[in-house]
């Protein structure tokens, strides 16, 4: 099939790449609050060229963070409507001195476009905008309604976008949600995210005595708030990953075994994985339970950090009076942030070791969420990717949280189909963060030609 | 008796006090090193107070570290030599807010003069200087002959008096120390101190991962340092606080029947203990031994800050590269610093947890030590503080680690007569420290006694 829009893409490939130039340039670092003008910046110009290709209702939306943009074209009356979100803020670019171009100067080399924020997640935003004005250019019309929605804190937990959804705004309504933050599992291979673990984040603080106290004075008597975190932590997971609280993994919803014998055929090398991503002496976790498995079908618990007491250089013989641990849980479909922290709370109240208090706080969480990949969108995205990348889809979960997948499902009824174009090695959140040219140009087309199969 | 010297003491208490006061806003804190100058400056302080009231041969002698201050006085041939000890640098103030008055600004406050330093340990250094003052300025002469030595570098572990009291330089032959840094048993109890618990101070590196990671990807793959350090303190010390490193307790010297009984006969009382001066809900430690045993004759393992991976407020998702835990171990006599030291390197390289690697480094370490009570100086000191007291002394140990004391035993063949003048109430190492105002008074009275009837 030939598609204008594809036509029109590729004639105009070049430009698009510089304009996407222009927006890494802008430092829209959310984390930092120097850079909150920087921030707005990026979102103006992306309601700018969204205004220019044609998008109508174009608007800032302002929250307590950085401004949401929101843009619609509602003009096929009797097709679906779909919902498309990114995010325009960045990552801090620490440690400097590792970069090998400055993060801000995008720089072409060996077949990819380095810069912060390039895969994630400004070049898959830039996609989508190019993917509309090809779509617009060519036909004059969309093969369906869409709306945008961008969002500008999505590295600072993106409260703004959560509350907003929250409120279930008229202009939000839609039949599905394009959400491209994700990543192909393998070079040339399309991916569509199908899954996501959810989280609950929280924080454990042990008191014991009434102020810091000497270890040599007091040790032997006085309860050590950071022994207590040890015996405590020791007995939520055991040495083999196991977590312990009980009825933790009651309801669980384990993948099917077509879902598992599909993820042992991906192109997935544990060695290459263990050397080369996380660089450990091996690779820890749940026996009987491959990477995958453990990684995004199995509920995790982890340890931050562990703040109190002393941190300096040197010795300091202190017994604190308390000790905070930071421990974090991922979640898996059939069970829920609500359930995993009474169980959490519920079972740490029962060991609180001789002498302190304990206290169990959640910061933040967020829930797992499973497409069924049966969906109308899902297939329509396959029969684009098919033929953009001349392959099958494979279907792939994330152990990571997307927290706006869950907000549109649960606040708007709207499933995500979660297609995005960055690879493993894109050094996200890291120095040297690069999105391949390729797929910035196939990223396009598949976005443009899902949009025209979604219409279909 | 009457003492001319204790005379002009009382008459010039008030000025003595404001004296300590000016030495007391000195931020000598020598664990950060931007207060070096400061550490200094206390030293230079004292050194000029030295040569004010007539001591000879005053001087700073360098170090890596801060200087240490010397002076001599020696024109009583035929009489034992004294070798007053003492440290002028202090702890640092961290939690700052706790402070009911700013650590550096001295403030008297219901009979007692709270300030960072106060008891620990430039109150009962400026003690020992107002003893000598008043020795020389009443009589034109001292008792017996006296050497002085203070060290800026006491609470990040003395290395640079240990090497210079190493190499055992002629300057400090004595027959006796006289060591001011320990307490009272209870408020208006005569006490000398004649036991310490040695310290080995380490710290345990973990390190998985060659970079941080995020805890959604790589949750239930990549080794937690945290966890690691987790499982590998769970295995030195258990919940009854047994510490469980093989032969750890071999060769432990236990006090004797007639120790432990004079124990039981002191004013402790454990509920009162617990309210006041710990402020837990219960109190923990080795079942089968006295809180007086727990924290004098028997070695514990405390664990006092665990740096590394995300510490700020909110939530960070890392699973850190690495992280640290700063533990110690308090030593009692039968036991070497060396081979404890080995045996928890040996122990902890045995239990190294799956997928990291551990380092366990010695930051500093005191030898535990025991003093007979039978010799001449403790006999000395009980007669004169039965007389400024009006009590007869008991004979305590201290939980803590005076290193000093260990090296002075061991290079200089010098029994130290540890007679210190704090209280256990005293908020020694934690915010709103002070120094009993009677204790000052009556610290300088019983040191002009103790030195008067040491030279008769």
């Amino acid at each position: 099939m030939s598609s204008p829009a594809v036509a029109y893409a590729r004639k105009n490939h070049p430009r698009f790449l510089s304009e996407l130039k222009e927006l890494l340039r802008v430092q829209s670092i959310s984390t930092l609050p120097e850079h909150k003008a920087d921030c707005r910046r990026a979102a103006e110009m992306l309601a700018a060229e969204l205004k220019r290709i044609g998008m109508e209702n174009v608007r800032l939306i302002e929250t307590e963070g950085n401004p949401l943009v929101y843009a619609d074209w509602l003009h096929t009356a009797g097709k679906p409507t779909v919902l498309c979100y990114g995010h325009y803020d960045v990552q801090p670019t620490d440690p400097d001195e590792e970069w090998l171009t400055p993060p801000f100067e995008p720089t072409e080399r060996d077949g990819n476009l380095y810069a912060r924020g390039s895969a994630d997640d400004k070049g898959q935003v830039w996609a989508h905008v190019k993917a509309l004005e090809s779509l617009l250019a060519a036909g004059g019309a969309l093969p369906l309604n869409v709306r945008v929605l961008l969002e500008g804190d999505e590295e600072v937990g993106g409260e703004g976008i959560a509350r907003f959804v929250a409120s279930k705004p008229a202009e939000l309504k839609s039949d599905f949600a394009l959400v491209s933050d994700t990543e192909l599992f393998a070079p040339g291979l399309p991916t569509l995210c199908v899954g996501l673990r959810g989280m609950i984040y929280t924080e454990l603080e042990v008191r014991g005595a009434k102020t810091d106290l000497h270890s040599g004075m007091y040790g032997g008597a006085a309860p050590n708030p950071f022994f207590a975190l040890v015996e405590i932590l020791a007995k939520l997971k055991d040495e083999n990953g196991h977590i312990l609280i009980p009825g933790f993994y009651d309801g669980i919803i384990p993948p099917s075994p077509e879902e598992l014998a599909a993820w042992k055929s991906l192109p997935f090398d544990e060695e290459h994985y263990r050397i080369t991503e996380v660089g450990s002496r091996e690779l820890v976790g749940e026996a009987g339970y491959s990477v995958l498995e453990r990684t995004w079908a199995r509920p995790t618990l982890e340890v931050h950090g562990m703040p109190g007491g002393f941190t300096g250089a040197g010795a300091k013989t202190v017994i604190p009076a308390k000790a905070l641990a930071k421990v974090s849980m991922r979640l898996v479909p059939g069970m829920t942030t609500a359930k995993a922290f009474a169980l959490y709370k519920g079972y740490v109240e029962k060991i609180v070791p001789a002498g302190v208090e304990v206290e169990a706080r959640l910061i933040h969480s967020g829930e797992p969420c499973l497409i069924p990949v049966n969906n109308p969108y899902i297939q329509a995205a396959t029969r684009a990717l098919r033929e953009v990348w001349g392959k099958e889809t494979v279907f792939i979960r994330s152990g990571g949280s997307i927290p706006i997948v869950g907000d549109f499902d649960r606040h708007l009824g709207v499933p995500s189909v979660m297609m995005g174009f960055g690879l493993p090695d894109d050094n996200i959140h890291a120095p040297n963060e690069k999105f391949h040219l390729k797929n910035f140009e196939l990223g396009i087309e598949s976005l443009i030609r899902f949009l025209e199969e979604a219409g279909r």
